[in-house]
C-alpha cells in the first residue's frame, strides 16, 4: 500500500497518476486541509476538491481548480446582489460545498463526508483529509496577518510573506485514515506529491506525531520536488522560498524534508544538482516530473513505483 | 399610502399591479414569512422571493416561483451527490438564499436584508417581511405535524389538514415597516391580496396587535378573495377550507376576515353572492379578479384604488 500526501494542483496530478496505475486498495490519499475556509457561510475545502475533481476526471484543466464545463449563473447573480465574488464558486462546484457544509453541520466528520463524496464521484482509492479538526494556515505578511485564501486568491500571493502559521495544528488529531496508513504493516512507501511544501505539506507535518512518524518509518518516503530549475510550475512556492530567506531550488526542498525524506525526485532539468545533493546525503531519482497530460502523470507514478520495486 | 399584505403567487401578482399604478412612496408591501425555512443550511423566504421576483419582473411565469430563464446545474450536481432535491433551488435563485443567509448570520435583520435585496432588484416600493422574528407555520395533518414546506412542496399538500399553527407568532414582533405603516397618518387603505387566508395571511394576523390594529383602522381594509367560484386559482386554499370544515367559497373568506375587513372584492363569477354577503353585513366590490397578465394586474389594482378614491 502506498500513502500519498497531496495539496493542490501538482499533488492532484500525481495522485491521479498513482490512482490509475495502482489497484484501488493499494493507494491511500491524504489531503491538506490547512487552506479550508468558511466562505459565504459554506465550508470550502479547496485541496480536497481539487484532488477529488482530478481523480474523478471532472477537473477544469485550464484553471487547475473547479469543474470542467462549469457555468457561473450563481456567481453572476450573486454579483448583482452585491455579494462577495473574489472566490469563484461555479454552479456545479457549489453543490459540493453546500452538501459538505450541511453534513458537517449535522455532525458528520470531514473524513466521513469526504469518503461519501468520493463514492459519489466514483473515486476508488481511499481519500481522506489530513485531520477532522480545524487547522488554518495563516500567512503573516507585510500587509499583516492574512487568512490563507485572502492571501492566495484575493491578493494573488502578492504580499511578502514573513512567516507561516498552521493555526490549530498542534491541537488537531491526524485523521484516522492518516494514522492507520502510517501504522499499516502493508505500507510500502509514502509519496509526498509535488505540492507547495509550506502551504500544502507543512500543515500535515505540523499535526502531532506525523513528522516524527514519517521520519521513523522503515519504508521509503519519496518527495517529488515541486521546484524545477528554480521555478514552481504553478503557484507561489518559489516566491515564498525567496521571501522566507531560501534560494528557490530543489536543494531547499531537500532541506525542508531532510528529516523525513529517503529519496528526492527531481526533474531532468535539475540533474546537475545530483552531486550536490549526494554530498548533503540526499538520495535522488532523476526523471521527467512535469505532468502535462494523463500519460505524464502515469509515467511519473510508474517511475516512483519502480524505484520502490512495487 | 397603501399597505398591501401579500403571500405567494396571487399576492405577488396584485402587489405587482399596485406597484405599477402607484408612485413608489405610496405603496408599502408586507409579506408573509410563516413559510420561511432552513434548507440545505440556507434561510429560504419563499413568499418574499416570489413577491421580489414578481416586482422585479424576473419571475418565472410558468411555475409561479423562481426566476425566469433559470438553470439547474447546482441542483443536478447536488442530486448526483445524493443531496436533498425536493425543494428546487435554481442557480440564480440560490444567490439570493446564500446572500440572505450570510447576512442574517452576520446579524442583520430580515427587514434590512430584504430592503437591500429590493434595492439590488430595483424595486421601488417599500418591501418588508411581516416580522424579523421567527414564525413557522406548522401543519397538523393526518400524517402528523409537518413543517410547512414539507407539507406544501415535498408532499404537494396531499395530507389532510386538521389544524394550522403559527409557531412563534404570539412572541414575534411585527416588523417596523408593518408597525409604522399601520400607524401612519398617511395610510389610505389596507389591501389584503388574494393569497391563501390560512397559509399566507393568517400568520400576519397572528402577530401581536396586527389583527386588532387592522380592525381598529378608520381607513378601509379591502380583501381580494382568493376563492373564485368555489375554487382557488392556484394552491390548496379550497382544499384546506374543506378540510378545516368550511365550504370553499368567498363566503368563507368573508367569515375569516370579518373582524378586520371593510370590503370584500369578489370575482364577477361570484356576483350571485353579493346579496348573501350583504345580508351578512359584508360590503362587496365585484370585478374581474383573475390576473393572467400585467394588464389584468394593473386593472385590478386600479379598481381597488378607484374604490377608495385614490
Amino acid at each position: 500500500m502506498i500513502l500519498a500526501l497531496a495539496g493542490g494542483v501538482g499533488g492532484a496530478k500525481l495522485a491521479s497518476g498513482l490512482a490509475r496505475v495502482l489497484p484501488p486498495e493499494a493507494l491511500t490519499l491524504v489531503v491538506n486541509t490547512g487552506d479550508d475556509f468558511e466562505h459565504l457561510g459554506l465550508h470550502v475545502s479547496p485541496d480536497l476538491d481539487t484532488v477529488m475533481y482530478n481523480l474523478a476526471g471532472r477537473h477544469n484543466r485550464e484553471t487547475g481548480w473547479g469543474v470542467a464545463g462549469e457555468t457561473w449563473h450563481f456567481m453572476t447573480a450573486l454579483e448583482q446582489l452585491g455579494g462577495d465574488t473574489w472566490f469563484k464558486l461555479g454552479d456545479r462546484d457549489l453543490a459540493v460545498h453546500v452538501e459538505r457544509t450541511r453534513r458537517l453541520r449535522a455532525g458528520e466528520t470531514l473524513s466521513a463526508v469526504t469518503a461519501s463524496l468520493a463514492l459519489r464521484f466514483c473515486i476508488a482509492p481511499r481519500l481522506a483529509p489530513m485531520s477532522d479538526d480545524v487547522v488554518r494556515t495563516i500567512v503573516h505578511t507585510d500587509k499583516g496577518e492574512l487568512e490563507f485564501q485572502d492571501y492566495f486568491v484575493r491578493r494573488r500571493c502578492e504580499p511578502v510573506v514573513r512567516r507561516l502559521e498552521y493555526r490549530g495544528a498542534a491541537q488537531a488529531a491526524p485523521s484516522r485514515v492518516l494514522r492507520e496508513a502510517l501504522a499499516d504493516p502493508r505500507l510500502r512507501a509514502v509519496v509526498i506529491c509535488p505540492s507547495n511544501p509550506y502551504l500544502s505539506v507543512a500543515p500535515m507535518l505540523a499535526l502531532p506525531t506525523v513528522r516524527a512518524s514519517l521520519g521513523a518509518l522503515d519504508v521509503p518516503v519519496i518527495v517529488v520536488s515541486p521546484i524545477i530549475g528554480g521555478r514552481a510550475l504553478k503557484g507561489p512556492a518559489a516566491k515564498l522560498m525567496s521571501e522566507l530567506g531560501h534560494t528557490p531550488s530543489a536543494l531547499t526542498v531537500a532541506e525542508f524534508y531532510r528529516d523525513v525524506m529517503d529519496t528526492l525526485v527531481i526533474d531532468t532539468e535539475d540533474e546537475s544538482l545530483v552531486s550536490v545533493l549526494a554530498d548533503l546525503g540526499v538520495s535522488c531519482q532523476v526523471t521527467s516530473t512535469i505532468m502535462r497530460n494523463d500519460a505524464d502523470q502515469e509515467g511519473l507514478a510508474r517511475q516512483l513505483l519502480n524505484r520502490i520495486g512495487a
